[in-house]
């Protein structure tokens, strides 16, 4: 730390990313929910053309992906606001809505970063623990007169709440803002965007990162009542109006373009998760119920950080997180179907090691 | 507005970017300091490679971007920070080391964005109005005991500090930061980066913006003493850990391997623009004397909106500030010497209509 920081950051501990291995050995990469599947040719072609004029700035309105993305979303424009990954779009959202009087409530096991958004921002927090089985008890944010974030599926669980769940809680909060982050809504839930119609409190968030192979291209966006999108585009417009480059853009159009292919392949990820779940369960791990691409595992005898590292020193990347609560457990990201039948007799010979 | 916006930001007014024409009709673009020269074909290829595998995350550390930096900028990795475009850069100092008791200082006429990070930040400012030349007094900011920001050159005016004028307010200022950004350092500037060995409290920005043609690629970096540096990571890597997405890094460093590209570029700019500053002082305009890729000019008799709206309707786009002291302005980017010549031409035309 120099001696400039200001006092109100003094304390602070930032997000720590997953690995991103830099060596030449080649790893098996479970690790931070990235789909095994590049992208579609079209965006490859559509990213060449656009680094060819790169010396004009980008559109810092993003109209035609904002176009691109209301046409499959079934919404206008001005419900969408394209950010430099959905990080972002979080970001300013806890900015946008939350302060002194207006504190921010999440599960006590979900994406690490709400909780380090609240505090870069000094906001106070509200955290809710989830159930013994992780799942989220809808009950416990229904009239709670604070804002709300609440991943859906959460991570690092799997676990979805249904979009009736999430209706009552948007219905109850009337003068909040229910934030749904919907990172992994593409492998099997329900998308929660028809509501947005309906409740002008509710902000939806997704990303290209996972079902849609750009988590290299950075490109998240919210989804909202026009107003809620309006005032969010006020905090964009004061920080970075240019905050999606012309090459995320040309791949973000050109990735929505291609819906089938995306579509496909999370048909696969979907049926790789329901094959590994089974064939970890055959061999005795407990398994959260997900509708992610990765899932939460764990398996008697083995701490999570233990079986992480003996799965790395085999060459295969997951992820664990010491807190209490989760400390038994690995995550492990939805690879190719190769990839997963490596990690399944590679988890086996480790238990067999250990005997 | 939505009834959620949090009071803190009720009053905000945001940055309002130059305008990116999206229409079919051919506009010369003299409005946004962009290059008129397509990036390096090594960037164009990369860009492409890059994008082959963008279903992976990129390095959160940018760590062949920074290493490239330093090697050029003859300092270490550990001394540079990329971020998405020089605005982020900007907005993380501005945060990091500004707050209720430490204000920051910047001329009246300057990047628009200053002001709006100041807002944004709820932080105490000290505008210190330019000489009636336009010009920076150094002696305004030494021992200011302030926190400072000065583009160098600065904009809209394309004035220069030399390095020692710069040096002595960092000196003189050694409990606060000094912010220098030289977005348009490489038209004939000389830059302050190598102080930074001599001064923890400075930090230059620098943009690949302008003269490394990446504007729509959203790439610019901090540089500075690494504890200064470490800070400002701290903040991105609790706001947006992948700032910079996988093609921008591969596009960044090829534009730092084809540097000699560039800087024939930058040459043909500055002749550029003086040869535009000798046809405009012909025709009886006075010109700020600029080391930007702009010139600040004004012609007695005609209002900047004026000008700038009659440039519009012949297809030229300028930019012009309505504020008191500029409001005679218009501010031209340097473009190739064709736009140049049309723009001479048609700035000549305009006068001779008016009579």
């Amino acid at each position: 730390m120099s001696r400039f920081l200001s006092e109100n950051f003094a304390s602070l501990i930032p997000y720590v990313p997953g690995e991103q291995p830099k060596g030449q050995k080649r790893l098996i990469k479970l690790n931070t929910n990235e789909s095994p599947y590049v992208p579609s040719e079209l965006v490859v072609q559509r990213v060449a053309q656009a680094a060819q004029h790169l010396n004009l700035y980008c559109d810092p309105e993003c109209t035609a992906l904002r176009q691109e993305i209301a046409k499959l979303l079934e919404v206008q424009p001005e419900n969408t606001l394209p950010t430099n990954g959905s990080d972002e779009i979080l970001y300013f959202a806890f900015m946008a809505f939350c302060d002194d009087q207006h504190p921010i409530a999440f599960p006590d096991i979900s994406y690490g970063f709400y909780s380090v958004f609240a505090k870069i921002n000094r906001l106070p927090t509200h955290v809710i623990p989830l159930k013994d089985d992780f799942s989220i008890d809808p009950l416990d944010y229904c009239g709670l007169n604070e804002n709300i974030v609440i991943a859906n599926p959460n991570a690092p669980t799997g676990r979805i709440l249904s979009m009736e769940q999430i209706e009552k809680i948007v219905q109850t909060n009337p003068q909040n803002v229910v934030i749904i982050d919907e990172a992994y809504i593409d492998f099997g839930g329900k998308s929660c965007v028809p509501l947005i119609k309906k409740y002008d409190n509710l902000l939806v968030t997704q990303t290209f990162s996972k079902s849609r192979s750009l988590a290299g291209a950075r490109l998240g966006m919210g989804i909202a009542d026009s107003a809620l999108i309006q005032d969010l585009n006020t905090i964009k417009n004061s920080i970075n109006p240019y905050n999606v480059n012309g090459m995320t853009q040309a791949a973000g159009i050109a990735a929505l373009q291609t819906n089938d292919y995306y579509r496909d392949k999370c048909q696969t990820i979907i049926e790789t998760r329901e094959w590994t779940y089974a064939q970890l369960q055959k061999r005795g791990f407990s398994i959260i119920p997900s509708k992610a691409n990765f899932l939460f595992v764990k398996k008697e005898g083995i701490k999570g950080k233990e079986l992480y590292q003996a799965l790395r020193q085999k060459g295969i990347l997951t992820r664990y997180f010491p807190e209490d609560r989760t400390a038994d457990y690995v995550r492990v990201s939805i690879g190719s179907p190769e990839d997963m039948k490596v990690f399944i007799e590679t988890a086996e010979e480790i238990l067999n090691e250990k005997g």
